[in-house]
């Protein structure tokens, strides 16, 4: 499973851009890692970006997804920022709450890691998805592809 | 007070790196353009990213409220995406609902621009953002700033 | 289309108690209006309660998404309280932006009446509906029903 | 704390005539309690009306956040419906994820229960409250007051 997610995180041109990286993906719930770049990635201030805020719970949120329900669509997705996102690396942690037929709910938190530090929470996000009835491939991501 | 919200877009480098163009922002509005790269700005089907979305609706919510209120932080984010994120270029609105003195209200909405196609409506979004106290530069961009 | 939500709107046991009228319900739009009552509506503060607020948002979205879309179930529901909801009286307004076959999209907003003073803007509101299949009943509602 | 909230909950006349009972109050949580009525609480096909999912969810989200800030405001409020809600009676736990200076993050559950099976969630819901400034009063609610 942490394989074909991967393949699917690799498909996604921004995920790659991002470097987000699947940690974990399984039953309902996901873990993904993105390393921070000042150059490319802040607000006016030097934060990580909303965006990117929003990228990152979206996308885990749709990895807890794709474990139980196949391919989605995000639908509604909304977040709050608790604190300025500044870390030198941001991990999100995505969680199925109801799989339905027609509508997956989902929760996420973002977390900030800095050195020496003990990792804060920063955001945290909820998005409905709907499945496209498109199952996930189980099989392995072929040979080459991106981002592995 | 466009030179001065176009200085503060220059400043955040997600909006540099996405090539955001501030196109309106006066009296509690604004008009965010995007050009659409497939190399790094898509989902895992080749759609426009829901965090592209995000970064979009949320920096024209932004770009109305300094109108405004000056200096502001997003503090809680949500959207609906109504159909598919397809199309050569992005326009966002944003528009100040109530500029209060602790949080500022505001909604925008995401067109694709596709040629020979009516822009279509492919996102809303609401953002609740609270002013920092500092107000906005009202003085020119500095000669050379990027991207303006 | 307006004698058909009335009868909708009369099956509701909280809409009969609370004295929600329907104004208008065609085409995607609604119009619910509600007299305000200090006994049983309240907050602590003798506002109008938050979920009085809801309550008018969500069901003026559900309005004017039966127009378009048959019989529907809340989803997702998000609000903002612009002003203290204090009036004699309140009016809602519910609108679709996009009636999808799985997802019904609506905003709303929440205006408050005083007795010489213009209509306020206390709250705005989006909800998503999900069809359940089930066209809206078009006959006359049966004579005796409840709330009429 | 608990009579405090208790004397709070008991000055809100929506609260009294759906009659909230405050379980639990303390430390940035809650627990609030509710018995089903048909005859006033209800939708059209007779489950929980949204308005009242909202009120529970919105008021133990505002009793969890008064015991770290005192009085607050609802500023913003979202929930998804997960199922029908449908039971004998509700519970909904609120929780205070962060007791910001000028804005309270909260975010609260709510279940439905019926005789002979497991508590079931039926809802969840995440709300911005405002602190107003004025402290919690901690004297013990007048003798006689109602809903008590």
């Amino acid at each position: 499973m942490l394989d074909s997610v991967k393949a699917l995180n690799a498909l996604a041109s921004l995920n790659r851009w991002a470097g987000f990286e699947v940690i974990r993906s399984d039953s309902g719930e996901s873990e993904l890692r993105m390393v921070w770049r000042d150059t490319d990635m802040g607000q006016y201030a030097g934060f990580l970006h909303a965006g990117m805020i929003a990228a990152m719970l979206d996308t885990a949120c749709g990895f807890a997804a794709v474990t139980l329900s196949g391919h989605v669509m995000a639908s509604n997705f909304s977040m709050s920022c608790l604190a300025p996102a500044v870390g030198n690396e941001f991990v999100a942690h995505g969680h199925v709450v109801k799989a339905g037929r027609r509508q997956v709910f989902t929760t996420a938190e973002l977390y900030a890691h800095r050195a020496g530090a003990d990792p804060k929470l920063v955001a945290m996000g909820t998005t409905i998805l709907v499945p496209t009835g498109e199952p996930l491939s189980v099989s392995p991501a072929p040979a080459g592809s991106a981002g592995r």
